[in-house]
């Protein structure tokens, strides 16, 4: 295990109708002047963003509101969400959404108090003041609720890119389960893929001797792969829907994450994906992960090998551990078929003829040197032979 | 699951040599003059103390010092570390030490800003205002590194008891395993144990549909057995020591408790042997909890056979579950055997003519009513009962 430092001080409010006390936890956490960022009709349609208001009003908390945030967040609502802030002398954002909202609440809070392009931070440097965000999470997926990262896309370009820093962390985020029933049987699945993504990148790892992590790690996956059938069948699950969402925040607060060395090439391939073709972040890694696992298991056959035991109940081939960690593979392919996510290119509308593009940009876009991933380091050709397999 | 809400602030620095930082921590979180809290000689003789103080002192903050903190720590010390901090006006405590030393220092931190007795505090009121707080850890087990409770003794009747309240949580805490490799066999087992016990406590609960943590306590059980007998083979064992220390957080800060109605009546009757005979809380966990076990396994025989199947790897009898819940508890206790922990009232100096009044003052002590445990509720014939089970 390697040294480390760990600070997640994010206050979570977990459970049914907890959104009602937004405002008390705005003024808890000093907010008098609220900008409210969310996405579109679903959040005003459901009633919940007049519910959030009321709690304001009940505290005394004027707001300004933005919506209109899209699934891979642009550059241009935070341009816009910034300028708001400033006018209207706002000293709180409040997210209302799911990882996208948050992203761009986080881009926005960061922005406000930065006297450059707030473009800056998602080119490496790192954020170091913020205002202070409050979240109410409406899908369990990214785990923004509880990390130091927000990934925005720049329209320019169509760039997607990372910032990073612990004063994106949230000062609260309200988790409610029952607001996630609504999400449709597609976006319930590709949060499942996502949350079980963030698991994988810190699962391989060349660092030794981190049990303690592995073990956390296959526990969440244990409990994403016993919940996701109960509330594919019954999106009405609460039940369900409550332990993917816990499962979610402790997936990406990096409570499991600390002291190894994780990978995240997926996460750079799949970024190109969504950037080009727009398509949801989970059903791009539901494509991603099974090419590179197939890729890359020769490396450490071992650790795929535990995978499939620990977590997805394969038989130990001890003559042939291979067989074994390939079965653990075919095993997240049945899986993510199972919760209806796509399984190549054609699923996602991408394109062969762009692999060569996505390639060079994954290697040496965001000021990368030609390498990415922590696990098995891959330059341009190995990635090119990745997305091939994903055709 | 049932609502919660969930917030561990603590900044954790964990690995090698980190104490040399301690100076920097405290500054960051506001310390200027400061209490040192600690034990006895081994921080002294180990030079630990030292390389704290130098760290200061690059730092430019004064200290006061307190040492001779014991275990299960006395409310007497508590008393004059707290007009220490008045007199020398001290806005930070710093414990160096095990539980004991940071148990003893949050008593402290509460008192000092208090105009009652700070006793009040373990008398069910809760902790609202502290000075903050930074540990140094050398024994992993009473993971109050990262939670926010403490308990002392108080002289005067041999009362043991919790405080509670998240000012007790400390700013910061630096966990270095190979500050534990000093330790004696027996300490570090009695870690262990009391990690495990923490662990057990969340695990044995009514609440339904708790998957999530339930894995992630398993995982965390998992990793304790995997780890300790490496530890007891090979005191030196930097990388078992550092699984053991990061699990010991993770076990007790509430993570994996979340959501669920805890039971924590074996806590309640340990107290009551180390009130008593002064015992390691770790040896007196490792003689009641298996008494507990067998005593409440028919109230949900279901759980017990999960617990012994997903953690001790007993194979499920589907004919007759209560073979395999029976071997998990044989499991635990051929365990604990093998990490040289007591088995019975013997091997804690205990005494069976003691047992009407421990179970008597485990009932009615603490301002309590008559029962005790969250799993299955247990008044006064059904601990003497559990207690006879030990001797």
């Amino acid at each position: 295990m390697e040294n480390f430092t760990f600070y997640s001080p994010t206050y979570f409010v977990f459970g049914k109708d907890e959104e009602n006390n937004t405002g008390k936890y705005v003024k808890r956490f000093g907010g008098s002047r609220v900008l409210i960022h969310y996405g579109g009709g679903s959040a005003v349609r459901s009633g919940l963003l007049d519910r959030v208001k009321v709690s304001l009003e009940a505290e005394g908390i004027s707001w300004v509101e933005l919506g209109g945030v899209k699934p891979n967040p642009r550059s241009g609502l935070v341009y816009e969400g910034i300028e708001l802030c400033r006018k209207e002398k706002v000293d709180f954002v409040l997210a209302v959404g799911g990882g996208s909202s948050i992203d761009s609440s986080k881009a926005i809070a960061a922005g406000a108090v930065y006297d450059g392009d707030f473009w800056d931070y998602y080119q490496g440097k790192m954020v170091e003041k913020a205002l202070p965000i409050g979240t109410v999470l409406t899908i369990a997926a990214a785990g923004s609720e509880g990390s130091p990262d927000s990934v925005i896309t720049k329209e320019d370009g169509m760039l997607k890119r990372g910032g990073h820093g612990e004063a994106l962390r949230p000062a609260f985020s309200i988790l409610n389960p029952a607001l996630t029933q609504t999400l449709p049987a597609y976006q319930t699945a590709c949060g499942i893929t996502d949350i079980m993504a963030h698991l994988f990148e810190r699962y391989f790892t060349n660092t030794q001797d981190v049990e303690v992590t592995d073990r956390v790690i296959e526990g969440l996956l244990s409990t994403m792969i016993h919940e996701a059938p109960r509330v594919m069948e019954n999106p009405d699950d609460y039940q369900a829907r409550a332990n993917i969402m816990w499962a979610g925040m402790m997936a990406h607060n990096n409570c499991c994450g600390v002291g190894r060395v994780q990978d995240w090439a997926s996460h750079d391939m799949e970024h190109e994906l969504s950037a080009i073709y727009d398509c949801a972040h989970g059903a791009g890694l539901a494509v991603v992960f099974p090419a590179w696992m197939s890729y890359t298991m020769e490396h450490d056959v071992m650790r795929f090998a535990q995978l499939a035991v620990r977590v997805w109940g394969c038989p130990m081939d001890f003559a042939h551990p291979e067989v074994t960690a390939r079965a653990g593979i075919e095993a997240l392919r049945r899986f993510l078929r199972s919760i209806g996510m796509p399984e190549n290119f054609a699923g996602l509308g991408a394109r062969e003829e762009d692999i060569e593009k996505m390639a060079h940009t994954t290697c040496y876009g965001n000021g990368r040197d030609g390498h990415i991933g922590g696990f098995v380091p891959l330059g341009e050709e190995e990635l090119k032979e990745i997305y091939r397999l994903m055709v």
